[in-house]
């Protein structure tokens, strides 16, 4: 069982609810002697952080983590290292405004989680969304962190937003430096400017926008993975998708490789300098289920945050018909702030992969 | 751990090599009572196995399953039911060529996991693609079977073809009944007879397509599924993704909600003679990572048969470059066969979680 | 993989060092719409609390109990109850005296995790033992509370020290109230006085002395377990033996049972009022690893605590032969505090298999 | 979860009843390269293997094993390798009498699974004890030869009869050699013609009797095992207490550890040729939950045979008061072929602790 936990060697338990007194998460099997504090996450949390853009939510979280457990100053260096014990983090609820979501108490908001929890628990913390709100990802994205430290400075994980609406980015204009530069992680300057005006646009309609996320980890060794119901990819299709408001997940070429003969699929490879090369990485980077050295590419999208202030048909949990509008502070495109989330879970799956890569004896 | 289990509650551990004696199952956490017999099972294996058509391999295997374990006659009724304990499900390997792979042995195919089982493990079973053949996949269908049996006939699984290469079928025109009439599970008349004329051509040229599957689950209650972790949106996107070829994974409207409007997107709903109805199906049954009522939509992408005769660039063992044919028995597009291996997984899945439902007192 | 994680359908994952700045745990799958607040919790807590007795260590630590997430205020009762979403538990640390540990940075007392853990970590926090304190049992506890919830009132799970040192108690002597009286519970009010004197000698020695504690669960319905690998008998077998220092377990007679003929040993079975009645309870209410609604026996050993005044031959990590005494506060026989652990432990197993049992649709 | 999969990196599920076609395990996580092949497990099958003597059952089962998948001929060196993916290992039942057990099929023998096995499942294969019978541990044994060869050749596990009813051997007489000249492995040559007697007195008066068996694993390499709750003790607790009939466990000095003082208990440390040595084995080679490099030793008792000749009063599943003689071929000791079963669980725990191990990269 997993529930609230994630992976199998490194392992990520997450707790909280978005208007509860804090959330977090507990880090299980990290490997011992791995340099670790605060300020290795925080970055990451910073990141995802709420308030820094009028195209986020407005909900001002300071997100600060604190490490509780499974550190321990190393005598000989008198730097803070795992320990090999569980590594809990804490960030503190801030800033809840609790009394805004009593109007929704007994309405099923349309899109949201609100009528499936009723059904299955028979009771919701219907405040902020409760525990299906995008808050716990905060916790995963303070997990990533750490998965970071584990996976060491070969490995570099970089996401970006690739589509907004309708409007996709020009791959052919991606530059990776365009992402820190602008407020979608957009690698494409262009487009940047054009989705800033498309979403106020949205904003103005009083409605929300989808978005496509690709992250890419480079550096990564062939040979993490597993085959069957532990394939890599199988792995990252269900960490992407159980972010919040995703709807799809996709490998390398996707559902784009449906298009292609198979001639035109199979990434072909040669040698270069002693060194094998792919001549193209429809793959994504898995075969198999295992990693073959190439780049690896997951894309997944989000849909359109369905907090909107345009009234909505729904029902009460009576079962008389109602409309509901939902204002407040919600994110008019919550894809945006979906790239350190997509970046942290595939952190925390290839450090997972990465352990267990070692368990049967290998040399990574 | 998972490796070659998958679930929790329902249990499915598989085994075997394309071209060893036999390939099974042991399906583990089956309650007790259900009549079971092989002939609950043989249907889809039947539907599954090759050499049914010329547009899939003409390996020719029987596919005959025999239950070794976990079945016992009723005292009063005289029918063989479970007894929760593990059914193992054992099939034959009847017809294999291994002399036939023995110019892969040292060479990588493209698109195949040739290269990375061989960084993995250092060694591999060449013989017909060893574990990583779609043989498995036989397996899989034999323990969705049983996953059926334990849904009980409230809960109807049906997959279909939706596309191969470009030719996607008209929604309009799908009708249920036409899936079974033609060799490729397509719910489109009129676009069975062109996927007939254009595989008949990607074979004439050496090549393969891919396709996309869409599995529905009807009847599926309300309330199954769990927030974060093992959503069940998460559980099946893994769980098809972890199907040979697959490459991309959606829920409901997937890549395409994310050009939709918050107010397009999220499903309306109202009450009818007494009932909940959702005004439309964006989600695809799932909110929140657990299933609403509606038909639970899944939809996959297969990519194009990576075996093609056609020559391909690619390199040995020793590092030297080479090329490579693949003759022998192939799929020319090995997603039709994917039909009846996604309904198995979704089965499975949706059996997982009505246990787990169960566990926490639901009265589903 | 578990780790620092128990059970599988009602999951506890604790975390924390003896002188972190708190330690706590995330239990995960308590069913929803369970009436739960920190005062359910507290009293187990202040059971295990030391510094209780002059026969329990004397660090002051009030070990209050926050709830972090996971409970909601019905709206109906206005009662707070579990929400079905993980609950976390945080208690702080206060009263560490890490300087008094200084002296054992570099020394591996005997009896102790600590030369083991240098071995598997390469680094320890040595600071009251860290991780492997007994420290980490009050997050034990603490979920203990919580499944008591779970199982209701219906079972109770009573635990007593029935041995210190060579001094058993007389069975036949056996009132459960007598234990609530003495520091030891000790059921026998005879033997409790003469443990009190014996226990001032051990001390006034500088040795220690090791215990044997009973816990017996009554009112648990027949049908709970697993048959195999999660026999009921084997998932206490492992939660007792986890617990610090405990050397050895035994279900109902337990090695007593070896001397018996098998005609003695096999509890009959006769009607009593239309119900099932059993003669004798040497199974200890376990059959093939199920619940028969007999009460439920566990008994287990602590060894006597290895922090001793009495200097000991040990080396350090440089290899060096060298000598050790453990001055500061510890308890002179750990098995006295082992008791409401030992509690919590048979009531977190049986919260895991009732989940477990209602899954396959269990009535109880 | 688990059911009937044990271990975590190394795992293995076993399926089958007593009278079923047959019964097997699949071994998964088996680590690539290591030379396999029939001949590896079947001796230690041969060691459990009945009707050896006239002390074990008469049934007569040639208990052949077979390997279905997971092993290839590395084409190197010619012999037959793990490739790291599923090992299925078969055994056929052959000596089946069914209709012995129809007298049982309504009555609950006293000391066996009937009785729970019905209240949980509310059906049961009565033939031969179905999978409650200890027909299933010949499973555990093939998958502990698998176990043996993940270990290598450096780690020695030998298992021993320590005691039959109330006669325990003389540890001074402790010859390991012996152990293979007697069909009880007593390695105490006076007490094994003892025991010879004791139970031919036993049997002649319809009786049965119980024993303790020793498992010590020697050459195992310190830091093996976890803390808190998958500590290397609890889980060999679990797999010793799920064997059928164990009814205690106790690692090192166990039970006899409460009567010594913490100076008396505490294993001290001295060097010895630049090594580490213990003075003494108290601890039985764990220490904290992880493997201090001493022998690891386990000591568990196996109740009598349930299954007697002599009349014993029960009840059927009507509710009606019946007596119950069981004739047929039985153990009149089933302790006796648990010492090939002790030493497979000790194998299988080890080697997923090994691998366990290597994960967070050790250097072992």
């Amino acid at each position: 069982m997993s529930f609230n936990t994630f992976g199998h060697l490194f392992r990520v338990t997450t707790f909280g609810e978005s208007h509860g007194p804090a959330i977090g998460c507990v880090v299980d099997g990290c490997p011992p002697g791995i340099p670790l504090n605060e300020a290795d996450i925080q970055p990451y949390l910073d990141k995802r952080r709420p308030g820094q853009s009028r195209f986020t939510t407005q909900r001002q979280e300071p997100d600060t983590v604190k490490i509780l457990s499974g550190v321990f100053a190393d005598e000989a260096t008198g730097r803070q290292v795992t320990t090999g014990t569980p590594i809990a983090l804490l960030i503190d609820n801030v800033d809840q405004r609790s009394k805004d979501y009593r109007n929704i108490a007994d309405r099923f908001r349309p899109g949201h989680a609100d009528y499936t929890y009723w059904k299955k628990y028979g009771i919701r913390d219907y405040r902020g969304g409760g525990r299906a709100s995008a808050r716990e990802t905060a916790a995963r994205v303070a997990a990533g962190g750490v998965a970071r430290k584990v996976l060491g400075t070969g490995v570099a994980i970089r996401g970006a937003l690739v589509q907004i609406g309708p409007h996709r980015i020009d791959r052919e204009a991606w530059e990776w430096p365009a992402v820190e530069e602008n407020p979608f992680w957009c690698p494409d300057r262009a487009m940047a400017a054009r989705w800033a005006e498309y979403l106020d646009g949205v904003r103005k309609k009083g409605s929300s926008a989808g978005a496509v996320i690709e992250v890419v980890a480079s550096g990564v060794p062939a040979g993490l993975g597993e085959p069957v119901y532990d394939k890599l990819d199988g792995d990252l299709a269900r960490a992407m998708m159980t972010i919040n408001a995703v709807k799809a997940v996709e490998i390398g070429a996707g559902f784009a490789s449906v298009v292609l003969g198979g001639e035109e699929n199979g990434d072909e490879m040669r040698m270069e300098d002693g060194k094998v090369v792919f001549l193209s990485n429809n793959a994504g980077g898995i075969l198999g289920g295992i990693s073959s050295g190439q780049d690896i590419v997951v894309r997944f999208a989000v849909k359109p945050t369905s907090s909107i202030p345009k009234p909505m048909r729904t029902i009460d949990s009576e079962g008389h018909e109602v409309e509901i509008e939902t204002h407040g502070r919600h994110d008019p495109c919550v894809g945006i702030r979906a790239v350190p989330v997509g970046e942290a879970m595939m952190a925390v799956v290839l450090a997972d992969h990465l352990l267990r890569y070692r368990a049967i004896g290998g040399a990574v």
